[in-house]
C-alpha cells in the first residue's frame, strides 16, 4: 500500500483516500473506483533489472503495483506466473504472424480469477474479517473459495442456476457455503450484496470492489516481462463484466509510464454475440443498455456489466477494437485451439481466440501482426460445452473387431505390417 | 542422450545399448528396462549452482538427466516446474510436523503424466514417427494427446470403458483418435500393443517404454531443488502401475549420487485397498499376483502393474513402506485437502494424502516428521468422484427466502445488522 495514492471514480473523476470504500460515495453503486499509484515513487523503487532478480515467481513479484501492505499475509496457494507459450500452428490457422497463448487455466483453481481472489483474501485478512463472500457465474467463486481455504477464511458463494457442475463441485470441495439462486447472475449478485452489507462480510465482487482488478492486472505484467518488454501488436481478451480487459490495459499503461515498455499493444475485446452489451456501447458511444445474456460461454454471460465504462475506455485509449463471435465460433475455437496447441480452453477463453480469427477476417488485425490471446480458464471447468464441440470416441470390443477399417478411414495406417 | 550409457533390465540385470528397444530382448514383455547414465560425467557438467542459474523453468532444465538429444525438438507446451507449497493446516489434520503439496494438477494437461508424455513426443519426433499411441485409464492418454497436439503429431488412444468423461473429452479436444474398449485397462493395453507393433506407431506406454519414466523423475528433481536440496523425511506417492514412485525414487538416488542432497527421503507408496497388488507383493516378498481392480481412484486402478518390481525396489531401497487406504478415506482426503489447502486433487492424488494420514495413525510416519505428498492430477479431471465426497449447494429463490436461517445454522452470522 506504500504507493497507493487514492481511489479515483471512473464516472465523476473525484478522488478519495484509500480507505474502506467499495464504490464512489457520490455516484453510488455504479461509481466504479480505480486505484491510483505514485508511479514516480514506484519507478525509483522497482526497475526491470530489480524485477529480473526476484526469485518469487507468482503475482506477488509485482507487489509495488498492488494495493497490499508490505507486511501482508499472503496465501500459501501460489497464484500467477502462468506460462506464455508460442503457438505457431494456431497462429497460421487464426491468420496472424505470431501468436502467444497466456495460459491462465494453469492458475491455482484453473482461472485468471485467482489473481483477483488472492487480493480479496489478503484485503479481508488485513481488515480482520473471517468471512468473504462473492456472487459469480463460477470462476470468481471457485477462486474465492480456494483462496479462502488457503488463508483459513470461510467463504459464502452465491451462484446463478446455470453455473456448470464442475465449478459448483469445486466450491464445495473448498469448503464454501454455496447458495444456488434460482435465477440470473444479476439476482445472485443482488442477494450477495445485501448479505454482505447486512452481515459485514468482506465483499469479493469485481463489480464493486476496486482492489480485485489490481490482481487481474498481473496477468499483463507477466506477459510484459515474459515477452522481455516487447509487447505484441494486439492483446485479445474476452469480455463479460469488462474488468479483465480494463485490468490488462491498466497494466500496459503502467509499464509504459514506468518506462518498462516503449509502446502499448491494442486491446481486442471479444464478446459472445448473445452477451455483447459492451460492444454495443463501444460502437454507439452511448451508455450501456442492459441485456438478457444468452451464450454457452458462461464466464462472460453478463447482461449488466458493472465495469463496462472501464472496458470501453481501455479499448479507446489503446486504439483497439471490440468484436463479437457466435457460440459456434467459440466451440470451433475450443476445438482448433486444443488440436493445434495442446491447450484446452474453457468457452470464455476460446472466445478470445475466435475473436482474433474473426478480426483477421474483417481486416481489423493484420496478417503480419502479432498477438497474445489470454486463456482465462481451463476447459476442464466446463466439460459439457466442450463435449458439444467434439465428436465421440470409437467404441471397440476387446477383440478389436473393426479396428483396421476405422484406422484406414482415419488415414492412420502409414505402413504395411512388417 | 550425451550421458546415457545403456538400458539395464530390472529382472535379469543384462545391459543393452540405448537403441530402439522397449523391453528386454531376453526376458520379453515383462523385462522392464531402466536407463543408466554416466553420473560422473553429469556431475562434471551440471552442478547445483549451474542449475540455479538456468532461466528455463520447465522439466527440460534437467536435460542432462534425461534421455533426449541435446538438439532435441521440444514441445511448445510448457511441462513441469509446478508449485511446491507448504500446507500447514493440512499437516495438522494429517498429523505430521511439516507437509508440502507438489501440485502436478497444474501441469499442461492437468497431471504428472505430462512429464512422461513430453519425453514420448520428443522421442517419437527423434525417430521421425508421425503417430504416437497409448493405452491409459485417462491421464497418460490426455497428456499424450495434448503433447502430440503441441508437437504436430497424431495420437491414437485406447481407453477402457470406465475412463471418466472429462478425460475422454480432453482427448477429443486435442484431436486424438480415441478407441473406447468395452473392457478393462488390460484389454485396452493389449489392443494398443498389437496396433503399435503392427502399424509401427511410437508406443507411449510407461509399462514398456523405458524412456517415459525418466520424464516422471523430474517431479522429484524439482522437489529437491524447490526444497533447496533438503528433502523431507517422507515422500508420499500413490501407486498404480508402480512407475511413478520408481521414478521419484530414482531421482533422489541420482541427486544423492551427484552430491546434490545429503540424504534421501523414505518412499511411502499408497494403494487403494481394491487395487493393491503391489502392497501385497511388497509385504509377501513374492512375485506380483494380478488382481481385478476395484476403486474410485481410476488413475491407479491397475490390476496387472508392469512396473511392480521397480516400485517394490524403490520402497525397499529407501527404507520406506507400502500402505493401503479405502475409497472412503480417499474421498475424505479429497474433501479435507481442498478445504484445508485450496488444492483440488483427483482421487488418485488424494490417495497419497490419505495414505500419509493412515501411516501416521499406524505410527509408520512420526508426528514430527516432514513429508511431501505428490498431487498427481487435478480434481477437475474427475468431478463425478468429487461430487460423492461433498454435500450439495443450498437452493435459494431470487427473493432470498430462508437465507438467514441457513446462515444461522452454518454459524455464518458473526455480527448483528448495523
Amino acid at each position: 500500500m506504500n504507493f497507493v495514492q487514492g481511489l479515483h471514480c471512473v464516472f465523476c473523476d473525484a478522488i478519495f483516500p484509500a480507505r474502506a470504500l467499495y464504490t464512489c460515495p457520490r455516484c453510488g453503486i455504479t461509481g466504479i473506483l480505480d486505484v491510483e499509484y505514485d508511479y514516480a515513487g514506484i519507478a525509483r523503487s522497482l526497475t526491470r533489472r530489480r524485477l529480473a532478480g526476484r526469485a518469487d515467481r507468482s503475482q506477488w513479484r509485482y507487489r509495488e503495483l498492488l494495493p497490499i501492505r508490505e507486511d501482508a499475509v499472503l496465501p500459501a496457494l501460489p497464484v500467477g506466473w502462468t506460462p506464455l507459450m508460442p503457438a505457431a500452428s494456431l497462429a497460421r490457422h487464426v491468420g496472424v504472424g505470431t501468436l502467444f497463448l497466456k495460459d491462465d487455466g494453469r492458475n491455482a483453481t484453473g482461472s485468471l480469477k485467482d489473481r483477483a481472489s488472492a487480493i480479496g483474501v489478503v484485503k479481508a485478512r488485513e481488515k480482520r474479517q473471517r468471512i468473504i463472500a462473492c456472487a459469480s457465474t463460477g470462476n470468481a467463486a471457485s477462486s474465492c473459495a480456494g483462496m479462502a481455504a488457503s488463508m483459513g477464511l470461510r467463504s459464502v458463494i452465491f451462484v446463478p442456476e446455470r453455473a456448470p457442475e464442475a465449478k459448483v463441485t469445486q466450491l464445495l470441495i473448498f469448503g464454501a457455503t454455496v447458495f444456488r439462486v434460482r435465477g440470473s447472475y444479476e439476482q445472485a449478485f443482488q442477494l450477495c450484496q445485501q448479505a454482505c452489507e447486512r452481515w459485514g462480510w468482506y465483499n469479493r465482487n469485481s463489480a464493486i470492489n476496486p482492489y480485485l482488478v489490481e490482481g487481474k492486472k498481473t496477468v499483463a505484467l507477466e506477459i510484459g516481462e515474459q515477452l522481455e518488454w516487447q509487447p505484441t501488436d494486439w492483446m485479445a481478451v474476452s469480455v463479460g463484466d469488462g474488468c479483465t480487459i480494463a485490468a490488462v490495459w491498466k497494466a500496459f499503461r503502467e509499464m509504459k509510464s514506468l518506462g518498462w515498455i516503449a509502446r502499448t499493444p491494442r486491446m481486442l475485446g471479444v464478446q459472445a454475440e448473445g452477451a455483447a452489451p459492451i460492444t454495443t456501447a463501444f460502437r454507439s458511444g452511448a451508455p450501456l443498455v442492459p441485456i438478457e445474456p444468452q451464450t454457452i460461454a458462461d464466464s462472460i454471460a453478463v447482461g449488466v456489466p458493472r465495469n463496462w465504462k472501464k472496458a470501453v475506455l481501455a479499448i479507446q485509449e489503446s486504439g483497439g477494437a471490440m468484436i463479437n463471435v457466435s457460440d459456434d465460433e467459440i466451440l470451433g475455437a475450443i476445438r482448433y485451439t486444443g488440436r493445434l496447441s495442446g491447450v484446452f480452453a474453457e468457452p470464455a477463453a476460446a472466445t478470445a481466440v475466435a475473436g482474433l480469427r474473426r478480426a483477421v477476417g474483417e481486416r481489423t488485425v493484420g496478417r503480419k501482426e502479432s498477438a497474445v490471446a489470454v486463456i482465462t480458464g481451463s476447459g476442464l471447468k466446463d466439460i459439457q460445452s466442450a463435449r458439444t464441440a467434439v465428436g465421440k470416441p470409437f467404441d471397440l470390443s476387446p477383440d478389436g473387431a473393426g479396428l483396421d477399417d476405422i484406422l484406414k478411414g482415419q488415414n492412420l495406417i502409414v505402413r504395411t505390417a512388417s
